[in-house]
């Protein structure tokens, strides 16, 4: 098997695995006031270390969610519901997540003055549609880190920079769920006031997340007990919460060594099917995803016949895949419809190898090749 | 090690664990389009399947949580807001859990008409309070079935009854997280429109649960991807799902056992320690918990000096303990302070031995007659 589609879900590492396993024996009640509550509630503590020291934030400042949708939709209800009386514009841009698109749409319904900005040809978010958007009255921005579908890294800092010069209360939100552990993620240094995280990206389970909420005042959006200080009750996620703590430990945060890998996958498929058409930034990528169009042919009928060969890639994202409509990122790109169809997203992890690139680019040009002839 | 703190959270039981292992190596992304998505999919598929037979409903109407809070809150605040327009009169009990309770005050802040019906001194919600808050414009009452600190089963088809009489389309929730997997919990036979249940309490692990939600129509609390049809979006907790579906398999349903269990201690506990008070009926209850005071004695105290013998009990809810606030359940029942601060909840599991439970017996009166001296 070569699996491509790191950008949907990772397998989980063994440390992960190894972390439930200990999470299934310390089995106490974080909340409970006895031993066995308090060895679960330092089993969290020290996740939220491991993930506060790669983040370089205070670790009081993480909170622990279902995952990134959730850690999304908080941060932006929470904070548009927190500011309401401040100001009722809030911008993000045509190329987010679902999670984030449309928690916006429905801000919009409910009275919220809601922007859109665009991005360019490159798959970068267009930095004065942005400024354009912006009046004093701002009260919030959030703009992905790294693209789920290009691996095109945003201009955080330069946005982050014009947000707070016009309206400096304004919140900087960036999802980071394709960034972290892939590449630097610390967010005073990209000028966000909150980041979004997620375990499954980066060899954890799927079902846990994480919002680093900096000192930004969060309306709750799920009520309930005294835990993570009523910000987000529930009984935590302990199995899951420890492996996204090892999963953050036992990450290898190498980015050359990601872009490697993209660079080889990109050579050796237009190498062998010249006529394909890489989508999104080269130079500004994250290494993680290369996003590619054979245009004229039908990326899902792609997609299965690689499996024959055990090879998984995507379409778009795994979020939206089952939806028959066009990729939304790509189509913000102003790429054309054709080539949108056929687009693929190719994503790489850290134990991707050279050998499966090369076999695998083989395959994807050949089936590609295979299917274009048949459409003829 | 004794443990009796099962109303907290209780032991993943081996089916559960080997459920992770499983779903650590079928690593796909659920929403995938290729084969390993579809394996994932189909993990999630098996879990729904043995929830909807044990529960006896049509699995499509079983939408997976982070856990029973936010499935609580799910029900609350997506019916609520569904029918906004029919009515604004909502009520549920002055002795459910937090997540209900404070999900009800929070609609109350936003234009709701919150009514807390009373509960009687067997630990029951009494039904008169119910008929008397009840209007034809009620919208939603939620009242769980069985409590949390009492183990008090609650007389869910005479309220349901009582509410689809005055007010048809009124929807009944009920919070079934401490009676799933312990005795029958049918929807139907309850008269329940909407039900939540929870992983952590049937020996899966934290972070999982679920909603039952019939035919009702609810407004996402959660927005992004296009999963469980976009009522609760969100790459699915594969892991936690899979371990629940094992869970509800291996679990023995023995509510006989239970009640045996729960008289044992409470003949060992009134035996060793005749001034010790029983809280709830011994009648309508779930033989899960044997909540019981010692009067005169601070609970906390108790506790931790029953951990020397590594015996794990508690006193309220785990969710409330760190709150140095009297139990808001015994309060209700019109227990007089003394009492409520003096006491503890005892909660079992099939696991639990006779052998553990009268030796527990000897323990915990044994500490509390000692408590009580020195602090005379």
């Amino acid at each position: 098997m070569i699996y491509l589609d790191n950008a949907a879900t990772t397998k989980p590492c063994r440390e992960a695995v190894d972390a439930v396993l200990e999470a299934a024996g310390e089995f106490g009640n974080p909340s409970s006031l006895h031993g066995l509550g308090l060895k679960a509630e330092k089993l969290i503590n020290r996740s939220k270390e491991s993930l506060a020291k790669k983040l370089k934030v205070n670790k009081k400042q993480i909170y622990f969610t279902s995952g990134g949708t959730e850690a999304n939709n908080l941060a932006i209800f929470g904070a548009a519901e927190a500011m309401k009386r401040t100001g009722k514009r809030i911008i993000t841009s045509k190329i987010e997540h679902p999670s984030v698109i449309e928690a916006f749409k429905r801000l919009g319904s409910v009275g919220y003055d809601v922007v859109f900005a665009d991005a360019d040809r490159e798959g970068r978010v267009n930095i004065d549609s942005v400024r354009n958007a912006l009046t004093s009255d701002t009260i919030f921005v959030s703009i992905m880190h790294v693209n789920n579908e290009t691996g095109v890294i945003q201009p955080i800092e330069e946005i982050s920079k014009a947000v707070k010069n016009v309206s400096p209360k304004c919140i900087m939100h960036t999802d980071c769920v394709q960034s972290f552990c892939k590449m630097p993620v610390h967010p005073s240094e990209l000028g966000a006031d909150m980041v979004t995280i997620s375990a499954h990206k980066i060899h954890g389970f799927k079902g846990c997340g994480a919002l680093y909420t900096g000192n930004v005042r969060l309306v709750p959006q799920i009520y309930g007990g005294e835990q993570q200080n009523e910000v987000r009750p529930g009984t935590e996620n302990v199995a899951g919460i420890l492996a996204f703590g090892a999963a953050c430990d036992a990450a290898v945060c190498d980015t050359e060594a990601l872009r490697g890998k993209r660079e080889l996958m990109r050579r050796e498929i237009l190498n062998y099917a010249p006529w394909a058409e890489i989508n999104g930034s080269d130079v500004y990528n994250s290494g993680s995803v290369l996003n590619v169009s054979f245009p004229g042919i039908k990326a899902e009928i792609l997609l299965h016949s690689l499996e024959r060969h055990e090879i998984y890639i995507s379409t778009g994202s795994a979020c939206s895949s089952h939806k028959p409509q066009p990729s939304h990122v790509l189509t913000a790109m102003g790429i054309d419809a054709a080539s949108v169809a056929g687009a693929v997203r190719i994503s790489f992890s850290q134990e991707t190898t050279d050998a499966e690139i090369i076999e695998a680019a083989k395959h994807i040009a050949a089936e590609a090749d295979s299917i274009k002839r048949y459409m003829r």
